[in-house]
């Protein structure tokens, strides 16, 4: 049993009362409170030392990145977040300017999206640090969106460049929260996850959530200079594209919409967010693989994302 | 620099939004989002392998007591929790059976309780597991207990009795929910902790919060019959009065009401919750220390609550 069919089996069995609209599996868990215009968000997310960021990273980057990695799963639902709670796990030698600096870039990254940072627990985990962070946010009632909600047809899209996330994105990635409430208001987006496992693992999220398959067009898919280089200096490592499909941590945004609207959606972003590339990647299909094409045609995508465990 | 002096000072720097009603330091965050009658309440907690529970310990009890500590934090604000999100760090080798029993304990919990279970994480922690759980509550607009609130002269409560927890009570407490919203809603109840670091210690963030100092009448303290039968049968524990004192996870109230309620009180709460002690232990009074008295006179507290870092 793997990571994520152990997920499946368990989430079967949560128990669930009259405020969740869409509980585990999505991005964040969509709640109703009862505000009239409003649903909330909650999501947790955690970075352990040594899987998610080696020894010796700089304290306030892992900080920033415990933050982020919330952040982004918020904009994946197009919400806006409000509030955080930190739980820091901390080897007994702990030096208290680490913890310090650890704060420093989280609170960073929170004042600039307009967190409030309420509090948090200290508790020790001796051979490690782990930072756990709690989020809770709003999105507009109705403006959510789900993975599972894709369409036969619709065009896929993924914003910025994938792979090689470990050369250093994956410690000062932006959350793409201004991108997706701007995409959420000015556009009928169908279904949007961000990348965390890889586009492929991610994509197959989508695929399952929907009951659909997808349709890639290899030549565009964006691939950064971070996979490149390394592929590039090192003769064992996958080839670029391979690194852009299954490499983790990109936090790019990853949505579909209908295909009518693609053309204008290009042009609109374009103007919107000049520095951002947003690609078109393939298309929803029925079936429920991965086929990737090129000039050449087509195969069926054999890898898989990044999986925690094996 | 020990956890309490690092958690005040990087309390300080805390970022902060208009929702913030009650920030770090309070049993929980108190969040305004706009509820016409009610305010959200935020808490995470994390419970470590070898530090809040042994290596082989049930695994359905380690769930309960994951969940359990937050619902006690809710609890003391005299809120009602609604939503939990769970964080797993597990080792490579985890039993996908031990993990379903975490759930098990932690789903029974929080169905008691009317919480829906939304979603969670799982992470590698290669040496422990390492569980941290985010519970999202509400309190009646106004309702909410807080910690600073307390006034001299009033009398000071503790449910229950106290001490000898690590025996076997920290793994399958009851949290006085119920117990708690019946005080607010029938008593003026000024301020209220639940005790985690041990009745000295959770006594000293009261007196701290309200600029106050507290006097115990020490034949009035409940002692639990672990701590008496600890201290029996092991020649170098504490007296069964030192571990009443600072014994930590007792996860009892600890709460304070205006004197001329106290006798009121008792009443009502023996008619209510017949089966649950109710202790009237001392007073608040000017000053900053605690003082123990008893029938051959006074002496200064000097011993300090659980503290997980030295």
């Amino acid at each position: 049993m793997n990571e994520f069919e152990l997920i499946a089996k368990l989430t079967q069995a949560l128990p669930a009362n009259q405020t969740v609209v869409t509980g585990a599996g999505d991005d964040c868990a969509v709640l109703d409170f009862g505000l009239p215009d409003r649903l909330l968000l909650f999501k947790t997310d955690a970075v352990v030392e040594g899987i998610h960021f080696e020894k010796g990273a700089p304290p306030e980057k892992i900080g920033r990145k415990a933050l982020a990695r919330c952040l982004s799963d918020i904009a994946a639902m197009a919400g806006t977040p409000a509030a955080a709670l930190v739980t820091l796990g901390l080897p007994q030698s702990f030096q208290p300017e680490t913890i310090e600096k650890i704060y420093a870039g989280l609170n960073a990254l929170a004042k600039k999206h307009g967190v409030a940072i309420v509090g948090g627990e200290t508790t020790a985990n001796p051979e490690r640090i782990f930072i756990s962070v709690a989020l809770l946010g709003t999105v507009s009632r109705g403006k959510q969106i789900l993975r599972s909600t894709t369409e036969a047809g619709d065009a896929i899209f993924v914003t910025g460049e994938l792979g090689g996330s470990a050369a250093g994105k994956h410690l000062d990635f932006e959350p793409r929260l201004a991108e997706a409430r701007w995409l959420a208001q000015h556009f009928p987006v169908h279904a949007m996850i961000d990348l965390s496992d890889g586009l492929a693992g991610d994509l197959r999220h989508l695929l399952k959530a929907g009951g659909l398959g997808a349709e890639l067009f290899k030549p565009a898919i964006p691939i950064s200079r971070a996979a490149k280089a390394i592929a590039r200096n090192t003769p064992s490592a996958k080839t670029p594209f391979a690194a852009a499909l299954t490499d983790g941590e990109d936090f790019e945004l990853l949505f579909t919409v209908a295909a009518g609207d693609a053309v204008k959606l290009l042009d609109a972003w374009k103007r919107q967010f000049p520095k951002l590339k947003l690609s078109c990647i393939g298309k929803m299909v029925a079936g429920d693989s991965i086929m990737v094409r090129d000039q050449t045609g087509a195969q069926r995508l054999g890898v898989h994302g990044y999986e925690h465990f094996k």
